[in-house]
C-alpha cells in the first residue's frame, strides 16, 4: 500500500484528487492539508511514502514544503502538481530533489502511474516541459559565474558583489564579462534577464 | 521556402523523408546525402537553413557533423532525428547548439513542425525524452570535476590527472571524494557508471 499525502489549497481540486486516488488499489490518501507548512506538519505525522504538493500554496509553496521534506523525512519521496511549469519552478524542484513534476493538465492515469513511478525511485516529467528542461540541461554557467549574477540581479554593485564574494573586483569583473558573452547578452541587464527566463538563477 | 538539407544513411528511410517533405508547403529538399561527412561538404555547397541530421552515419556522426556546421555555417540551423536518445547524445547535442532532438519514432507530422519550429530559432525536443533531458539539468558536478572524472574514465591514475590538469594530487583526491559523494557512488568506478549513464560526462 502507497500512503499518500495531498497539499493543494483549492478544495474542489484537492477533494477531487482525494476520491480519484481512493479509487486506486494500492494507494491510500492518508492526509490531505491546503497549505505548504501544514504539508509538512502532517507528513511527519502521518509518514506518507509519497508528497503530492501544488506549488502556489499559502503558507510555504510547495517547493519550500518539497525541500523541507526532504530534509526532515528522507523516505518520502515528492511528486510536484502545479498550473503551469516555468523554467525556474522547475530548477527549483530540482535542487529540492523531487521525484516528479506534473502539470495539472495531465489526465488522471498519469497522475496514479507518476505516483508509483515516483514511489519505486523513478523520475517523471510531464512530456510537455521536454524543452523547459532541455533548457535548463543547457545551462552555460559555472557555479560562481551564478553566485555572480543572482548577487547583480538582487541590485548589488559589482564592488559588494566583490565583499560578500571574497573576491577582487577584477575578478568579478571577468565573471561578468564571461557571464554576458557565454548568454550572447547585450550587457549585463540583459544577461540577468535571460538567465532567469531561461531558470538558470532564481 | 524553406531549405531543407536531409542526412540518412538508410537509404529507403531517406527517400521516404525526401518524398514526405516534397509534399510540403514552403519546404524545399535542396540536399540528400547518407554520410556524417558528406552532410557538411554538401551544406557548404547548397546553403540549407535547416539540416536533419541521423545520428548513427558512416564518415562522421551527425553529432560531430552538427557541430561542424555550426561553426562552418552559422546560419543553418540543425535537427537531429535518431532512433534512439541515450542522455550522452542529447549531452553532445546539447553541446553542439543544435536546435532540435526528434527520435525516429515521431509523427511526419511532428518532424515537419519541428522543421519549421527550428527554422524560426525555437527548440524542439521529442516528448518522450523530457526525462532525460531533466536528468541531464539535474548535473551536479562542476566542469572541473568532469574533468578529472573523464581523465580517471579514460584509465588515467590520480597522479597522472593531477600532472595533465595541473593540480596537486591533494586537490585531484578532493575532487574525486566530492564526485563520490555527490552521485551517492560506491566508489570511483561507479561515479564513472553514473555520470556516464546520467549524460555528465561522455
Amino acid at each position: 500500500m502507497i500512503r499518500v499525502l495531498l497539499a493543494e489549497d483549492q478544495h474542489v481540486i484537492r477533494s477531487g484528487l482525494v476520491a480519484l486516488l481512493g479509487l486506486e488499489d494500492g494507494l491510500e490518501v492518508v492526509a490531505d492539508v491546503g497549505r505548504g507548512d501544514d504539508a509538512v506538519s502532517a507528513a511527519l505525522v502521518h509518514r506518507p511514502d509519497v508528497a503530492v504538493l501544488d506549488i502556489d500554496m499559502p503558507g510555504a509553496d510547495g517547493l519550500t514544503a518539497a525541500a523541507a521534506l526532504r530534509e526532515k523525512l528522507p523516505a518520502c519521496r515528492t511528486l510536484m502538481l502545479t498550473g503551469h511549469g516555468a523554467p525556474g519552478q522547475l530548477r527549483r524542484a530540482l535542487d529540492a530533489g523531487v521525484g516528479g513534476f506534473l502539470l495539472k493538465t495531465a489526465p488522471p492515469d498519469e497522475l496514479v502511474a507518476a505516483i508509483r513511478t515516483v514511489h519505486a525511485g523513478g523520475r517523471v516529467l510531464d512530456p510537455s516541459l521536454a524543452v523547459t528542461a532541455w533548457d535548463l540541461a543547457a545551462d552555460p554557467l559555472t557555479p560562481r559565474e551564478k553566485d555572480v549574477l543572482r548577487l547583480l540581479a538582487d541590485g548589488a554593485e559589482p564592488a559588494e558583489i566583490a565583499r560578500s564574494l571574497h573576491l577582487s573586483a577584477g575578478t568579478v569583473r571577468n565573471h561578468l564579462t564571461a557571464v554576458v558573452t557565454k548568454l550572447n547578452a547585450r550587457g549585463r541587464p540583459d544577461a540577468v534577464r535571460i538567465a532567469r527566463e531561461s531558470g538558470w538563477i532564481d
